[in-house]
């Protein structure tokens, strides 16, 4: 997507020095847009575990492009062993994200196979590329699908404004390209259909306000930042069409764990006959479980996210008390929408309805509990 | 209720001059507890359209008082003329205020029944303590009504923790005391009941967080301050027994204005069969209107209190940029609350349904259109 009108991936091999991978620092985002390098397993490491990137997508590309970079600088006669131990580190940067496991151990699969060392950098590289342009080409291809639901609601308006309400960052920033949420949003608006999103601050991390809306704006998308509060009163009043957020985990059966909020949307989307989507890559589901209100486990993060808050001022970023010091604090990271408030589930594969038998449909070959 | 330990109003007379009216400056809470003297009509003017007192109850008391202290202060040969242009200027100072032109009103009437400028002086303090005193007496009758619901539950629940989501400030410092969504709370935590209060935050102007929370610290009732996007998942899993919140205006049909996100807590709460309940003076009804929803108009505010947020460090307030600076933003102050996702309207009356019917039986001698 684009930045300042030049267009970007979330990472990539630096252009005049291919031993170099750069990424954004996302925390300084929306204020400030620094571009790091990457010069080795450490900095790719240290990029993951600091949160300069996040997202599932992005942290599995990460993690790919930190075992080139590995293998560019482990010695030469031992360098399998030293890319084992390489992996084991990258894989701890961040010990919940499934995309970094099996990034690494992609990897590693290659690695094991080369002959020399040339070949293993040869072919860790080629592998990073594979990893990262997957992700793109799966946000792409989600993203189409995605599109002909905006594409027929702009023809239903006959071309008027179509508004689109969207929760956290499901955003190109997220993944390597496209993003998750944001992918049929990019598409419509690259295809001239007039959108315009409604962006859903997101607190307490303000993920929205921070990331979506800066996304947005870099690629020339029309769009509003609004509190938390304010979705249920815009769909009231016919100010909202369509709603598509991301997800973190969706069950079998449908019901999706996404940033805490996205279930308070799904409710008022349901009571005002707008379109509910969860956009997802399949990685995202979990086979394994049905019910997701009672077996998703919801993280409960640092109170210090919801009694501070980061902004900027005097030309840095800072964090700002916004209430009683001696009050108590509750951070849930997510909620969990059930599947009856879910109109379908936009994937890579195609669009389907939010229950078993939909997903089963759409997905005969996987091996489903 | 108390303040560090000791009892207070949010307006007084000054202990040792019956000449100075003091308030609490409450665009310092939670970081400073600064106490502010009124010391004529014009410093309680300002008071009120610079915000150092807010909520309608407390805004008709500082007129009240601010008439009072316009009488101290006039030429007491043509005090009922002087006393009447004070009366205009007051009324301007917040024009959409109800209460703030019925209480300079109520003093009007008795400063034009005056024969001596001595009498109108006393009258016009009597009648000041009055307008304080319905106030207060009112919110502790609305509170005894809730207090029985709080009661029930606690009962149900053999005396396990009662958690109760308050959205907003509809606390004693909003009105003279107790408050209306507060006051409940505070009767059956000062009647031993064990309660526990989930405080949204309430973006974007935090009254939660900065104000609700602050009352609920000093009172020493306990309680937890969450983003708005949490309330949802707390009902799912069975953290909240009850909500209560206040209400800016009331139709005769029981739909709700409040402040902008009630609307979704109304909605998790119908989905998770926790009661939701709307406390209210019934000076807060709108006898005229029906459709809440269709004939409220919703204020929308500045974008500002969106982009950027107040936050405390380095000992002072300040504010700081919180999103892109180049993205739009939009703030409307309200939403409306369906009756049909209300359980019942706790008034100084007692409890009715949230429909025309209930509205009537319980006010027989308004005059509803």
């Amino acid at each position: 997507m684009k930045v300042n009108g030049k267009p970007y991936r979330t990472i990539w091999i630096h252009p005049q020095n291919p031993k170099i991978v750069q990424i954004i620092d996302q925390r300084k985002l929306p204020f400030k847009f620094v571009v790091e390098d990457l010069v080795d397993a450490a900095s790719a490491e240290k990029a993951i575990s600091d949160m300069l990137v996040r997202g599932a997508g992005l942290i599995g590309a990460t993690a790919g492009y930190g075992m080139y970079l590995a293998a560019l600088n482990v010695n030469a006669t031992q360098y399998k062993k030293e890319l084992g131990e390489a992996g084991e580190l990258l894989k701890k940067s961040r010990p919940t994200a499934v995309n970094l496991q099996w990034a690494v151990d992609r990897q590693l699969e290659v690695i094991e196979k080369c002959e020399t060392y040339e070949a293993c950098v040869e072919a860790t590289l080629l592998m990073a590329n594979q990893i990262a342009d997957e992700d793109a080409l799966m946000c792409r291809k989600l993203g189409e699908h995605g599109f002909n639901i905006i594409e027929k609601i702009s023809r239903e308006r006959k071309g008027k404004t179509v508004n689109i309400l969207t929760h956290c960052n499901a955003g190109w920033l997220a993944f390597v390209d496209y993003g998750s949420a944001t992918s049929p949003i990019y598409q419509a608006h690259d295809a001239g259909i007039d959108v315009h999103i409604w962006v859903d601050e997101t607190r307490p991390r303000n993920q929205g306000a921070r990331l979506t809306a800066w996304e947005l704006l870099e690629h020339g998308v029309p769009h509003t930042v609004i509190p938390d509060n304010a979705g249920g009163h815009l769909m009231q009043h016919g100010l909202v069409d369509l709603v598509i957020t991301g997800a973190d985990r969706v069950t079998k059966a449908g019901d999706a764990a996404n940033k805490i909020g996205t279930y308070l949307k799904a409710l008022a989307a349901k009571d005002n006959n707008i379109p509910f989507y969860i956009a997802l890559p399949s990685s995202t589901f979990d086979w394994a479980i049905g019910d997701g209100i009672r077996e998703i486990p919801i993280e409960q993060r640092d109170g210090r996210e919801v009694k501070y808050m980061m902004g900027y001022k005097d030309k840095k970023e800072q964090d700002f008390l916004i209430m009683p010091e001696g009050s108590n604090v509750a951070n849930y990271g997510f909620d969990v929408t059930p599947a009856r408030l879910i109109e379908g589930l936009i994937t890579e594969r195609g669009i389907c309805e939010a229950s078993e038998a939909g997903i089963r449909n759409l997905f005969p070959d996987k091996n489903i509990g």
